[in-house]
């Protein structure tokens, strides 16, 4: 049975999280993993339904995923998390839960998530419409040592799975693919 | 990969069905299965922190439950629930989401409950010191019908193990052991 592990990770609403996460997904189980991806609107709605984005209800729903990562991971499954997860602290606690933990910070610039704006949400953020918008009006904490650093406005996704493959390989948390690669 | 499911016992306080779902854990973990056990007071704790037990909250714990034993099971865990989960509607709302789920019903009549009452809650809940109480004052709805019954006031709870083993060997769940046995 192959070792599980948590894959968290964290930054900015649009910055690229979830299409990573899904990409490693989708690699990692053609490769012949379990993997799970909580996704963080389905974890609100199954795990915390009534919960807000106070910081205290942020913890809280951050926590929550940890939990379920912890009892993934350690049953041999990769749990792979992409909430915003903006506090340094929980994190981190939930990193001392874990036997096994890889963090990805996905970085980039605010200037560069306002201008994209797929969603339109910085937008109504930033005109006062959205209370409690990590970036504008909540906090971020950048991890201070990260696993993983991937700075999504200077690579394409493809170039970040590769990156984040090659690390978690490198980590001995899974094998590498044979020479063909 | 062995496949996972969901064992989902319910019952009133007491019936046994804590003790019969660590023993069976620990003899399929003993079989090589992996094992979740979600004991309803760490899942209280973990994901469901401040929800008191009025039946709206009681069934909010059990949905999100339900949804981590989803999980598990369908990466090849075998995950276990041992808690009271009192209403019907949310345990067969549970079971239309698995695959696999096998759901056993850990009976014991109340005056043996009381009579026992190891934790002394039966006569706190007759005093009307707890509110609430599964089976004083609040309901306990019987599934209708259980992939097995438990009468856990006839039979050791080395038994129940042993006819719970056959029956999930009997649904195809696990394997049965060797002529040895």
């Amino acid at each position: 049975m192959s070792e599980g592990f948590t894959l968290w990770f964290t930054g900015l609403s649009g910055a690229g999280k979830s299409t990573l996460a899904n990409l490693v997904a989708g690699e990692l189980r053609r490769r012949g993993h379990r993997v799970e991806v909580l996704d963080g609107d389905e974890v609100r709605t199954n795990l915390s339904k009534g919960l807000g984005f106070s910081k205290e209800d942020r913890d809280t729903n951050i926590r929550r995923i940890g939990y379920v990562c912890k009892l993934l991971a350690r049953n041999g499954v990769i749990a792979i998390s992409a909430a915003i997860s903006p506090y340094r602290e929980v994190r981190d606690e939930i990193r001392r839960q874990h036997e096994r933990f890889f963090e990805v910070y996905v970085k980039c610039p605010l200037d560069t998530l306002v201008e994209r704006d797929v969603k339109g949400l910085y937008r109504k953020a930033l005109k006062g419409e959205i209370a409690n918008f990590t970036g504008v009006s909540d906090p971020y904490e950048e991890p201070f040592s990260p696993e993983l650093v991937i700075e999504s406005n200077r690579e394409t996704p493809q170039q970040s799975l590769e990156r984040l493959l090659q690390s978690l390989e490198q980590a001995g948390l899974i094998f590498a693919q044979g020479a063909g690669r």
